[in-house]
């Protein structure tokens, strides 16, 4: 696809979902999944309410039809239809009245971005609430109120969507992107479609050496569910990546995995150094996304955060100001070309060995080493070579290769290209 | 005790024990003895002259009635009765007439703190000398001279004292501070207060996982004396710490065990980065004090020395000017609190195994996480309960994960406590 | 010998060497190892043209007459007998008229530095060329130009001399220096006189612990050829310095092993250290001088590259710049000094084990400690047995604890020498 037509296809994939009341179950989310279903043959889940994963059970399943305060002219203060985050997601049905004090508990606002509404949830914890912007909450005036939010909790399931693409071997590596947030466009629809453009570029690709699985699901709750129903294969995955906050215009950042020096870490941070742009390095922590799930110490799974903007550092971030105007294609388009080097970095990260351990083997007699004698070496091709051969002693990776270097990884994969055409390293099978 | 209440008693102590006349071996050293058993039980061993503690020998016991010398008017130049530093330490008994040339060999002073009168010592090597000012002598004119040392050298015993505190386990923390100093106060009447006033707070404890035992012995000879007597109980002593120069008003400085990284090493530091306050690392080097011995490679026990500013970096270090006006009870006692935080942190420090390590036990349900879903996380509690969690797979200590966290160590154990309570990780035994 | 009179035996040395013409093969080096021969005992080997040497083989003897360009009006442009960088080293026999546009292709000059003439090779390439300022490149009229190189290739034998001195052991200190270069100052007859010179002052000593081979061998595939004819033996080889660039004024650069932190790059760094002397360091690369062949992964051998300014980072490099007047005696006399520190660490650098591990023993008992007691302790000698006293565990050698300490290693040296002369140490044969 040419890189013009994606962006535009990002944008509209954008504008199509952005507007869904998705929440953790419910029509929401499985409508945001059959949309998706469109670009790539998802694979859909229902998880039925009341199953258990490891600590946690499936909830009942919300959904919501309308929601809205009318103040004591009668007229609608706040109202889902404009904008559904001003319901708090999961609340629980109400139809009321209620003097001003009694329905201020009930309020949540911004204090130091009074313009803006929150998004706030109540999950696993019956009650209802509704979100509005600080300057709205403090124009009100006393009177009778009538809050009215016409939502079901009942027996239902929960829904994730899977996509798998097979490899050469079982080795996976796992792409993650919740689908549970409600109208907010970097948290997490960028990531969301960045997954399903992610996914069509890599079901295109001739030969893969890793399998890839694509997970949209809800957040904690979803990676729990999967988790659970994949105990015994979740070994396979080798590297994986939670995909949030990809569509901001901001620097990249990459939050390392528990591990902190696994390859998918070295992976990203290679080809952000190599990037030569400025970026954020994150120590993990054990709170965020959900690589909290994935990394916890039962699984310890290599799986990282690779982000625009952090969570949690733009602003915007779990307010009305995270819409469509913040994000847009063109941003995840490039987040979706660094993620693609991250992949072609993995693919390409073998261990090879010299056959010619020996002192060099003769370059120039093979056509790899073009420059005159005498000349200051300086070409990076013909060093890159020298590199591989110097530390291929079955033990170091490419990746190892390059970071010793200094060299980019693109340089020194070249290298052990020609220097494997001309049959003087060998791959490694471990 | 209330902090005022023992901000005085400690100057009280400092008062009474000042003027002695301590020595390696001898009455000065015994009397404080003395006068510590009214604070705390010490148990008092005295060690025969020629009794051998390894490389050593117990020398013989030294005692001093007055020292002076006359000058050629007939005056006392210098005094012992007016201060105890006057005269070498282990000064052999004389009594003659001599020029002032014959005299000045015996004679030390300091040009560069020209108003101070030096400490110095002859231990191991029979011979006897004044201390002076450098004005003092300076001024000495030509003529006859008369040095008296009423001075005893005879078989007799070394003392030391010990206070032994029974834990709940055999393993040891040790506290040692020398008692052989003449009239100095920093070094090291404060290092001998801060030992018996916190030897009293550790009395008072409901419980203690670890035993401790309070050591005061002279310097060097007195540490080797109880090392070869308690030569294979050494192992017991998980920790240890050097109470020295503690009163001054200084910022904390600590140096480190010999091994560097060892439990007691981390712990101070994580006390002292916890404090916010400017501080000082040391490496471990082997001279100094009494870390000499029990950091020597046959034992290379876990012993620091945790002082305010380090022997040999103040200026009235070793000289008349250490004096009840550069130490107080006030900084002591500021001390003994930072100590008391490194016994609760090497209390509280152990490893304990999460019990719902795959993905994350839920917390919200069980009270431990009371944040509405959606706002930023940052409630510390919170957190901190998410890093226990996530980082207790059994071999990681509550200190190691304070180190990796950021958080202050007191925040990740309280975590602890809350997950201890509500049964979601237990203690590992080891 | 005077420090003096080597220097101006050095500077005769060079004189005497740097009109030969060197190559890879033939008579300048057959010449040149003669010359040394005068001054060590070498042993010199013929390896016959055709001979494998690993991937590689063992070229024509290559030997040269005479060569030039005449232009149009018959005039010699360039003149072998003038600058022997006037033709391409290993240039075929050439006999020919052309114009202009034919000879192109064989000239080289350097647009950057128009002045010099370059230095190139064309080794394993059959080719002739001409190296010449750029000025004179551009000043050449159209016209018709007769280009005669009287070279000679042939079957014959490649020549390298070595010299060994046994020590009481059979590990070996390989010392590595290339002697195909042309007329070049630094690169590389600084080598070779300093190698040369080295020699005759390790043969003088009355003791040597190591063994020490000195290599004179054309660059790579002298290295080569050695390695292949001593593949077995190489494993004696327990430190190593490839010797080049050593005669400049610039400071000292220390190219380390592709270990990384053997014993031969600790070593030179901690002299580098003590020297007090701005130097730079710099981590392996697989380019450059015989490094490669002795650091390729079939060998590995701890062999780094000592030299003043790095090869490449003069702008005289490979120039007929780097002529006499930017080298001398007195910069290769400065070199032979730090590499003889060096050979002093290696001789001395023994693990000990203090035979009074448990404590201290009594230095001053044994006159090995004299500062009056009470003093701050800094009498750098006094220290030093205490950190030798307190590392020596049988497991670290005295490189190790003067890194560690921070002392000099020659202090560190000295205060083992007393030590087990007063038999408080004993050496660990390993």
């Amino acid at each position: 696809m040419e890189k013009q037509q994606t962006i535009e296809r990002m944008d509209k994939l954008m504008r199509r979902l952005f507007p869904i009341c998705r929440s953790i179950t419910g029509e929401g989310a499985r409508q945001t999944l059959r949309i998706l279903s469109e670009e790539i043959p998802l694979e859909l889940h229902e998880v039925r309410s009341g199953t258990k994963a490891f600590d946690w059970v499936v909830p009942r399943e919300w959904n919501i039809r309308d929601a809205y305060i009318k103040g004591p002219d009668g007229q609608k203060i706040v109202d889902f239809q404009k904008n559904n985050l001003h319901v708090m997601s999961y609340s629980a049905p109400v139809s009321a009245k209620m003097t001003l004090a009694e329905l201020r508990p009930h309020l949540y606002s911004l204090p130091d971005q009074p313009d803006l509404v929150p998004y706030r949830t109540s999950y696993y914890d019956e009650g209802w609430g509704f979100c509005l912007s600080h300057k709205v909450l403090q124009a009100l005036p006393e009177g009778e109120y009538e809050a009215v939010i016409d939502s079901e909790l009942k027996d239902g399931s929960l829904t994730y969507g899977e996509y798998y693409l097979p490899g050469t071997t079982k080795d996976e590596i796992l792409f993650s992107a919740y689908v549970c947030h409600p109208s907010m466009a970097n948290d997490n629809l960028s990531g969301v479609v960045l997954a399903a453009f992610l996914a069509r570029e890599l079901a295109a690709l001739p030969r893969r050496r890793y399998s890839y699985r694509f997970l949209f699901a809800p957040e904690t709750i979803g990676a729990l569910v999967w988790l659970s129903q994949n105990e015994r294969h979740a070994k396979r995955v080798k590297h994986g990546l939670v995909m949030t906050c990809v569509g901001d215009a901001g620097a990249f950042t990459y939050k390392k995995s528990r591990q902190g020096a696994a390859e998918i870490d070295r992976a990203v941070m290679q080809v952000l150094r190599d990037s030569g742009q400025e970026h954020n390095l994150v120590d993990f922590y054990p709170y965020g996304s959900d690589e909290r799930q994935y990394c916890s110490p039962g699984f310890d799974l290599p799986v990282g955060c690779f982000m625009r903007t952090s969570y949690g550092k733009f602003p915007q971030y779990h307010t009305s100001a995270d819409d469509l105007s913040f994000v847009n294609g063109q941003n995840i388009q490039g987040t979706m070309e660094k993620y693609l080097e991250v992949i072609a970095l993995l693919e390409k990260n073998r261990r090879y060995r010299n056959l010619y351990p020996k002192g060099e083997p003769m370059l120039g007699r093979r056509g790899l080493y073009k420059k005159p004698g005498g000349a200051i070496e300086h070409p990076r091709e013909g060093i890159g070579k020298l590199w591989v051969l110097n530390q291929s002693d079955g033990t170091k990776s490419l990746l190892t290769i390059a970071e010793r270097s200094g060299l980019k990884f693109s340089e020194i994969a070249a290298a052990a290209e020609d220097l494997l055409e001309a049959k003087l390293i060998k791959v490694i099978n471990s």
